[in-house]
C-alpha cells in the first residue's frame, strides 16, 4: 500500500496502537495487533520498510554469504574430478560485482514490496515520515516531503532499531572516509582491497565475504580473539581457520589515523605497519537508533549507551509507552524483536489466554554467518562456570566434517561443537558450535534445550548418518 | 590389526562374546563388549571392515552425493555473478567420474584401516572368514584363504547384516544384465544412460546422483509415488522436482525384460515404449544376508523374508544367540545397529545401572540423500491418523528457501515441511522435512520429540533467521 496521504492522515482519530519503526519488530507488533482488530499506525523514516534485517542486515548479508560460499564451491569443484580440460582441471571463473549487487537489490525491493502489501492487508496505516513525542500520547509526523502533522495514539511502542557506530573524524582522523555496514551494502564495486575494522560477528561476516571473494582482506581486532561475547572455543577455531583461508588478520591493534593517499586509503595502526586498501568497513558496535525521537519530552529512561530501558513486558518507565527490538540493546535479532512486538500486542489486544504473554529471554538461539558458519545458545563455558562452578559437564569434538572427505587437504573446514551440562541430570545448558550446516542444525537443539533436554535425552536419540549433526548426540 | 592367523586362532579358549559380522553394528557390540573387559571376537567374510555403511552404503552414498551437489552448485554459478568471459558468462566444467571414483575407493581404505586400528585397540580378536553355526556355542570358521577352524563361545551375536535384492533371471528375462547398489559403487566410468528400478530411498538417492552428474536417468517404479514408506508429502514435493531437473520417471511400471543390444542395454516395461540404456540398477530393496550361517542347525527362528527374529533386547529365540543391526529386517540404519550393539554390550558386560540398556526403536530419524534432502522422524500424516483418529491437527509449510533467492526461477528447489501434533497439548510425533539442509536440521528436532515436545515448547524457541530451519518453529 503507498504510504497515507498527508491530508487523509491529519484526520485520523486516535489510534490503539502506534508503532514508531517499520523493521521487524515494528512490523510484528502492528500487524498483530490489528490482527486483534486494534485500529493501528505506524511511521517509517526510511522510504521502505523492513528495517535493518531486510534492507542493510541479514537477508543481504545472508545472499552475499551465499555468494562467498559458491565461491567456495568453485574452488573445490576440482578435488570433485570437475574440470575444464583447458585449464589443467581446474575451474576458472571471475566474480562479478555489480551483477550480482543488482540483482540482489531487486531481491530486497521485491520484498520490500511484500511487506508493503502485508502491512495494507492487515488494515495497518502506513505513515512515512519521522514521528517524534509531542506528549506521551500525541506524535509529530515529519513526513518525508517535509509536512508535518500530528496523530494520537493510546498506546505507542517504539521500536526504531540501531545503527552501526562510527568513530568520530575527532576521534580517529579520517574515520569518516570508511564506511559502515549500511556503506558495504551499497558498494557498486568489489574492492581489491579492504580493511574491516572490529571483532564482533558483523566484522567476521564481512570479513569472510570479502575474502571468500577473493578481495585482499585485513581484519583488524583489538584484542586476540573474535566474537569475544561467545564460547572461546568459537574464536579458537575460526580464527587460525580464517588466517589459513588468507585472511590478514591484525591482533591488538587498533586504526589511530586512515588517510587518503594516491589510489586508495591508508590504515595506520597502533600496532604494526600501516595497510594500504580500497575500502575501510567500520564494525566496531551498533547503537541505538534514537536521533530525534523526543524521548525527553516525556520522560522516557535510557541508559548511558542511548538504549531505552524496557522490562520484560516491553514497558518503559512511562505508563503506554513500550520499547522492543535493537532500540533496548539487548539481544539484537530480528526474530527476538518480533516475538517480543507480537507477544505484546497478544498481550494488549488479544485473548485472555494471553495476558501474560512475554518473550522470555533466555536460551536465545542466534548464528554468526561466517566461513564455517557457527551456532550458539545457552550459556559460554565461562558464564556457566561463573554461575554453576563445579557442577558443570563440557563435552567437546573437533573433527572434519563429511563434506571435506574428497577436498584437498588445505581446503578441509573444521569442526568443533561443545555441550555444556550442568547438575546430577546434566541438562544441557548451552550448545556452541562451528563447522559446515552449524547455521541450519542449531534449531532443533534449541527447541530441545528449552524443552529442558539433558545429557540422557541427547544419547537416547538415534544418530542420523552420516551427518555432521549427528556428532551433537554422540558427544558424550 | 591383521586378521589372527589361523593357527593362533585355533589355540584360542572359550570367547565372552563372538560376533559374527564387521560391520557398523557387529564393531559397535564388539568394542563396547571389550571395553568391559570381555574376551571377544568377530569374523567377518569379506576381506574389509565396516559392512554396508563404510563400503557400498552410506559412506560412499554420500560422498556421492556431495559431488552432485557440486555439480549442481556450478550449474548455479552463473546466477551468483560468476563466469567466464570466454564462455559467455557461463561456467563450463566436465565431470572425471574415474578420478572421483579413485579418490572415493582411497577414502574408503583409510576408513577400514581405522576400523581394522580400532578393534585391534580394543584387544577384540579378528577373524577373518565365514562364521557358521556348529552348535549353539560353537562356530565353524572358514578363513578366506580356505581353511577351517572351530571357536567357542559363550555367548553370540548375529550382525551379518542384509544385501541387495535382484530379480533371477527366471523372474525377469534379462535381470542379472543389470547391476544392484553394491556395483554402482564399482563402476569405473559413468553410464551415460542409465536406468534405476526401484521407488525407495536407494533408488531415488542413486537416480538423483546420476541425474545430477549429466547420466540420462530413467526411474522405473512400480506406483505413482515414490519413498511409500514415508508421509506423502515427500513424494508429492520431491518427484515433480525430480523430473524438472530433468529425470525421466516412468510411473505404474516395472520391467519385463532385459536384454543386450548393441552398446547397450534395452529395458522392456510393463507401461510403456522399451527404453536404451548403458547400465541397468536394480533397487528394488534388500533382504537378510544369512546364507550359510548355519542357523537351523541351532533352531533361530526367521521369519518368512529370512530375517532372524529378535526381541527388544535383540535375543533370539535360542539362549546366548542375540541378532541385530540389518539382519533383523527392522530400522535399517546404521546408528540404529550401532546404539543396538553397543546397548546389548552394555547391558551384557557393562555395569548394574545398564542392566535393562535396550534400544527404543520409536522416534528414530533418518534422512534421504536426495536433491533436495529428506528428513522424517516420528509418524507419517497417515499412520497418526489410523493411531490417533481426529486428535492430530497438522501443519505445513512450502517455501523456496534462501539458497535459491538469486538463482533462476526454473533453479530453485522446492522446500515443505510437516509437523504433526497430537492431543489436547498438541504434543508433536512427527515432522517430515523436504529441502536444502533437511539432512542436518533433523537432529536436533529429533532430540526435541524424544522430549516429548509440544507445539507450545516449539513455539517458545526463538527462530534464527535467516535459515531453513526457523521455519519449523514458525510453522503454526
Amino acid at each position: 500500500m503507498p504510504p497515507l496521504p498527508v491530508k487523509e492522515a491529519e484526520k485520523i482519530g486516535e489510534y490503539d496502537l502506534f508503532v514508531i519503526g517499520g523493521g521487524s519488530g515494528g512490523l510484528g507488533t502492528a500487524r498483530r495487533a490489528a490482527s486483534y482488530g486494534a485500529k493501528v499506525g505506524l511511521a517509517e523514516a526510511s522510504h521502505r520498510l523492513g528495517g535493518t534485517c531486510v534492507n542493510v542486515g541479514c537477508v543481504p548479508k545472508k545472499v552475499m554469504w551465499y555468494t562467498s560460499e559458491e565461491a567456495s564451491s568453485l574452488r573445490h569443484a576440482a578435488a570433485y574430478g570437475f574440470g575444464n580440460a583447458e585449464e589443467n582441471d581446474k575451474i576458472v571463473a571471475s566474480f562479478n560485482w555489480p551483477k550480482l549487487k543488482k540483482k540482489r537489490d531487486a531481491y530486497i525491493e521485491r520484498l520490500n514490496g511484500i511487506y508493503d502489501r502485508n502491512l495494507a492487508k492487515d488494515g495497518v496505516d502506513y505513515h512515512e515520515g519521522y514521528a517524534s513525542f509531542v506528549d506521551k500520547n500525541t506524535l509529530n509526523i515529519k513526513s518525508l516531503n517535509g509536512e508535518n502533522y500530528t496523530i494520537k495514539a493510546k498506546k505507542i511502542v517504539i521500536a526504531v532499531g540501531g545503527k552501526p557506530h562510527v568513530p568520530t573524524d575527532e576521534e580517529v582522523p579520517g574515520a569518516s572516509l570508511g564506511i559502515d555496514s549500511d556503506g558495504f551494502f551499497e558498494l557498486e564495486e568489489q574492492p581489491k582491497r579492504v580493511a574491516v575494522v572490529g571483532a564482533g560477528y558483523i566484522a567476521v561476516e564481512l570479513a569472510g565475504i570479502f575474502n571468500g571473494l577473493g578481495s585482499e582482506t585485513h581484519l583488524l581486532i583489538r584484542h586476540g580473539a573474535v566474537l569475544r561475547t561467545f564460547d572461546p572455543m568459537l574464536s579458537d577455531v575460526l580464527l587460525p581457520w580464517m588466517e589459513h583461508v588468507g585472511m590478514n588478520v591484525h591482533k591488538e591493534t587498533g586504526v589511530t589515523k586512515v588517510e587518503k593517499i594516491d589510489g586508495g586509503l591508508r590504515v595506520h595502526q597502533k600496532n604494526g605497519e600501516p595497510i594500504d586498501v580500497d575500502t575501510v568497513v567500520w564494525a566496531i558496535g551498533r547503537h541505538a537508533n534514537d536521533n530525534g525521537l523526543g524521548l525527553d519530552k516525556v520522560g522516557v529512561k535510557q541508559d548511558d549507551k542511548g538504549n531505552v530501558i524496557a522490562n520484560e513486558y516491553q514497558e518503559t518507565n512511562v505508563e503506554d509507552i513500550y520499547a522492543l527490538g535493537d532500540i533496548g540493546g539487548k539481544a539484537e535479532l530480528t526474530p527476538v524483536a518480533i516475538a517480543a512486538g507480537r507477544r505484546l500486542s497478544n498481550r494488549l489486544f488479544g485473548p485472555p489466554e494471553f495476558k501474560d504473554d512475554k518473550l522470555d529471554y533466555n536460551d536465545i538461539p542466534s548464528v554468526v554467518f561466517s566461513h564455517p558458519p557457527i551456532g550458539s545458545v545457552g550459556l559460554s563455558e565461562p558464564d556457566a562456570r561463573k554461575k554453576y562452578g563445579e557442577s558443570i559437564k563440557v563435552y567437546t569434538t573437533r573433527f572434519r566434517d563429511m563434506s571435506g572427505a574428497m577436498l584437498d587437504e588445505n581446503q578441509k573446514q573444521p569442526t568443533a561443537y561443545k555441550v555444556i551440562c550442568e547438575g546430577p541430570n546434566e541438562r544441557v545448558i548451552g550448545l556452541h558450535m562451528i563447522g559446515v550446516g552449524s547455521d541450519e542444525i542449531l534449531q532443533g537443539f534449541a527447541v530441545a534445550i528449552k524443552c529442558g533436554a539433558t545429557r540422557k535425552d541427547f544419547q537416547a536419540t538415534v544418530a542420523i548418518h552420516p551427518t555432521s549433526a549427528e556428532e551433537v548426540v554422540t558427544i558424550f
